[in-house]
């Protein structure tokens, strides 16, 4: 599938400036940035975030709307989610977590930053393609 | 068109419980209430909500993002706007408003529900169908 064929709602944007953090290339468009940051992440096949943390004393996290294709999120220690258009899922501030597209699908989603006290994002080490070959 | 036909990403859920504050028949479902609570809503053709107002003393607003169809959001003293898939509005605290579906469109949005300090929603006259009419 190339990009042209990938049909999703929201403008798919520059390639991701955070893209170091990224295994795989993906896109980033704010919508946004007015009260609460909304941007729209899409992933081709394959493509993940590294693990990563949001970090807040109080408040914080992330919210993952996805709106096109098919992706994981994964929190440390627990089984991976498979999103589909509709899917929701809250990222509390503090769980170390990745998310991304499927390895046969391309994956949109919206983010939509929680406000906190003393937020910071920390990025982590990449999901190894032997971890991610395991998904199912 | 019938309930039926209308596509959309996230699920139209139950007859909007604050059905009181609008003209026509229109959906709602929290998709999430961790965090920002955000909602999607649903509009027949025709259908539209009140003039209202998010009060706030600070922060506070909506950001609605379209998902589906076709629709309106004005501010008062303002032009309407019109919104699509893709479509983006940022409706700042404390500014008079309403939104709703086209008359001949379903329509469907986000709303994201920015936090601020001592929040409140005003509900005020309903958008006559003059007013209405007279939309391009």
């Amino acid at each position: 599938m190339s990009t042209q064929d990938f049909d999703s709602i929201f403008p798919r944007g520059e390639k991701n400036p955070y893209g170091q953090n990224f295994i795989g290339q993906s896109y980033l468009t704010m919508l946004t940035t007015e009260g609460v940051p909304v941007g729209n992440v899409t992933f081709e096949p394959g493509c993940r975030n590294n693990w990563h943390i949001h970090h807040a004393t109080a408040g914080g996290g992330q919210i993952l709307l996805c709106t096109a294709g098919s992706g994981w999120y994964q929190a440390e220690g627990e089984d991976p989610v498979s999103l589909e258009p509709g899917s929701v899922a809250s990222i509390p501030a503090n769980v170390k977590h990745w998310h991304g597209a499927k390895a046969d699908s391309w994956f949109a989603h919206l983010a939509i930053e929680v406000p906190g006290d003393n937020t910071s994002n920390e990025w982590l080490e990449p999901v190894t393609d032997e971890e991610y070959a395991h998904l199912k």
